[in-house]
């Protein structure tokens, strides 16, 4: 693969870099490129020049760092620290909708202090994915010139530190969560209802993923319900709503604003992302995925869409 | 509610018709018109005149005959016998997702034996409802004039009475089953797997149904994914299915035609129709049903889905 790099950073992704376990039904892969910033930042790279926030250790292999920035990701945000990197190991279930959490050793991402490059003090759009919601809010008030920025988080940060998660929630655009965050973050169950409540606590958007059953975008203008694209040849499922939120962040980027219309057709875009990230492991399928591909999936589900 | 009533019938449906109790977590409701036959023909109704061929027991009472007629429907394949009506008690969990039967009394259902009224033969379009495959290949023999048949199965026939199922599913157009009977009739997870295996079982599309996640349509012509509306006020799901295979169906006969632009409008009635239905208990809520409110919510749904 061969990418040509744009000259300046649009979009900058902060989050998790790892070494991942993953064990399906018929593989068993080890010691695989992971972490929501590799997936989110190799998605978005295909729309928009992208910088990547994140710490790994000194067992990194130059391979990963060689084959991430074949997608040509900026990656003067990623600290290098003496210790051990991120390690997570799961294993899913025989139809690939559970999965059970085998490992989880933090290594130099326990002590992760994100520091924003100079260069990206001034870019305008800006993912915060899922890490603990206090260092979210440390690298948001670094990013001065910001003008869009969406938010990742995790079922466990909706447990444990909820004040510190809402304070960042206000601060943002744009909430991505799962249905069953959105539940747990507002006390309800009606999805609608959740977007309600979530609206209020600040974004003016608010998109709750539904995995293989699609996702739901809410504004004060309305709902946008983009479905999943219905993949074949399910490989692994890591990753894909990191890839869905790094491809709608980096065709916004692209675009430069953002807009209802603007937002839907991202959603399609990022769509079609997540449904070829989850055709391999780890970055494997994006790999080699051209444009063209990219083009010919979005108007496949175009046509699965229209009445 | 006033109706004008049509001339002859273009679709008719067979299946149950009951006695309902109902149990959510904010009201306790008794003696409730249901089954399968009132939900899906009076959904129809709002599209062309339906008939209904099912039975009944002399304790159905008149006020329901009168309540169903309203909608305008074709009461002549309706059969009293003496006996007790078909009795079905549930109570839903507090999120409306999962339910418990606490009473299954078939009645005068179990000797049920369809027997269609003359004027019913040539009727073109028919829905076998969720009735023993072997009932629904003996009023299906007797359907000489039917050209477009949709049938509607559950988990208990696929179980037990698989043969005949099989042999009924290749007579018909259109299969419509929910998702883990997609699962149990195949033995295949992916949906798109389990649609291309009934495909070759006989018929010409297959709608996979899969609750407040929407359904999808099978073809060879390729899928449509058909989101649910999202409900604010989901008062009993109850008939949910029914109303949806109802409302398409009714479509389908008053346009006279089955094409794949069609369907696909059809089945976006269908998620506005089932909308409805959930937002009450009963034929309630479809009893103060308007056209105009129809077109209004196919509208706002046509909106959500637009890239």
């Amino acid at each position: 693969m061969t990418r040509k790099k744009l000259s300046s950073v649009n979009l900058w992704i902060v989050g998790s870099i790892g070494i991942d376990d993953i064990k399906t039904r018929t593989a068993d892969r080890k010691n695989l490129l992971g972490g929501s910033v590799p997936y989110s930042t190799a998605a978005a790279s295909f729309f928009t020049r992208t910088g990547a926030v994140g710490v790994v250790g000194s067992d990194f292999p130059a391979a990963f760092d060689k084959r991430w920035q074949a997608f040509g990701i900026d990656l003067s945000g990623v600290q290098h620290k003496e210790g051990a990197t991120f390690r997570w190991a799961c294993e899913y279930d025989a139809n690939m909708i559970e999965r059970e959490t085998l490992k989880t050793e933090l290594g130099v991402f326990a002590s992760f202090m994100p520091e924003l490059p100079n260069a990206y003090r001034q870019v305008p759009f800006v993912l915060l994915g899922n890490i603990q919601p206090e260092l979210q809010m440390h690298v948001l008030n670094q990013a001065k010139g910001a003008k869009f920025v969406a938010l990742d988080t995790m079922n466990l940060w909706i447990e444990i530190a909820k004040p510190a998660l809402r304070k960042v929630i206000r601060r943002v655009d744009l909430l991505t969560v799962n249905d069953g965050e959105a539940r747990m973050l507002t006390g309800k169950w009606n999805l609608c209802d959740c977007a309600e409540t979530i609206l209020k606590m600040g974004p003016s958007y608010v998109v709750i993923k539904k995995g293989e059953h699609g996702a739901l975008l809410f504004s004060k203008k309305g709902v946008f319900i983009v479905p999943a694209f219905p993949v074949r040849k399910l490989v692994d499922p890591t990753g894909a709503g990191d890839s869905y939120a790094g491809t709608f962040m980096g065709y916004l980027a692209r675009a430069g604003r953002v807009t209802d219309t603007l937002l839907r057709e991202a959603l399609v875009q990022a769509s079609a992302m997540a449904s070829f990230g989850v055709e391999g492991f780890s970055l494997e399928r994006f790999a080699k995925l051209t444009t063209k591909d990219i083009q010919k999936r979005v108007t496949e589900l175009k046509r699965m869409m229209r009445v």
